[in-house]
């Protein structure tokens, strides 16, 4: 298993992604960590923009907590089910609470947005583990709330949401804060950006070795 | 709802996104018809990436094609899960048969990937209607050949693959075929685009105004 592919031909396509990647970004992250520039080079792998080589910043703190999370077997919440569905190697839980119904009776209660709902719900109900917030602006604002105010037990956050409207704000309070995290600068993001941060992390946990992560 | 978000504020934020996406694109997007606009404006919506304007191509068949299969109830076809996921608002069925026992099976014996064999094993199963290709170029080469073969009952695909390896090409050979299809030029695309575009049609085939759709 490599990047997620199974067989062989799915393994060589991802080895020779990985290969020109690698050429074409190296230079741009250069300073960071080997764990670092394997999660962008994963990013860049998923989305084909090698925009993303620049804007994602990643907090010091953030592999060892992530890393220390999913080697414990803590959860991992989604905003939405997309990127839940693409987290599929986890052997922990992956978990969304944007259908739960208690998340929608708070979202219409609050005056809400069911992502936002869905945050409160988790905290509520004993989560603790990684955030991957790959959508909803609303739900990284309530995220970042809820932990400021001792409500949520938060090991990291990948937060990545998308959109013209309140994204790039919102990521910006996350960068601001003092959760662990990888953001995106701008309005870019979105469900690839957050699986491929998490499935890197969740190979790197794996990965007790000293050369490069990700590499076979 | 309008456009995915169920809450008042989810729909504020969609509507905002939604102006600043058209004041963003409208000049770049005006030679294609209504609904073909809706469609690549709710791609540039979800990504937050306005080269997407530039780089979508719909044949003039795909939109008539598309909305009288969903009209009519015809299955969606997705690769990945992910994108499945995504695509949730359709009252058919939405498949993916990445995962299914027969497939991995397939994938073994033949040597392809399972993304490829998911598709024939669509084929042999009945399949009808509408193919959405979000992630593997394999996949997209698949549908192509066995629609050219008469073994694949096919109203239109969404044909937008990503990555640095055969992506491009995938989507070429698409564009060349009789197919009614939407692409994105080079590597980029994958589950947003194809989730977005997929959704744009369920909404459009649920718009019988005459004004511009995916509005309220």
């Amino acid at each position: 298993m490599f990047m997620g592919a199974s067989t062989k031909q799915g393994q060589d396509i991802a080895l020779k992604s990985r290969e020109i990647v690698r050429s074409l970004i190296s230079d741009k992250i250069e300073h960071l960590s080997l764990e670092e520039q394997s999660i962008v080079e994963r990013i860049v792998h998923s989305t084909a923009d090698v925009e993303y080589a620049e804007i994602c910043h990643i907090s010091s703190d953030f592999v060892k907590c992530s890393i220390e999370s999913i080697k414990n077997g803590k959860d991992i919440l989604t905003d939405i089910n997309m990127v839940r569905a693409g987290i599929n190697k986890y052997s922990g839980e992956v978990k969304c609470f944007i259908n739960h119904p208690e998340t929608i009776k708070m979202a219409k209660k609050e005056g809400i947005t069911r992502a936002a709902a869905a945050m409160e719900y988790a905290a509520e109900n004993g989560f603790k583990g990684i955030v991957v917030i790959g959508n909803a602006p609303t739900a990284l604002y309530k995220v970042i709330e809820l932990f400021e105010k001792g409500k949520m037990d938060i090991e990291s956050v990948i937060g990545v949401p998308v959109g013209f409207v309140g994204a790039t704000e919102s990521k910006y309070a996350l960068k601001s804060s003092q959760i662990p995290h990888i953001i995106t600068k701008g309005p870019k993001g979105g469900t690839p950006v957050a699986v491929a941060a998490a499935n890197s992390l969740i190979q790197l946990s794996k990965d007790n070795k000293r050369r490069k992560p990700d590499e076979i």
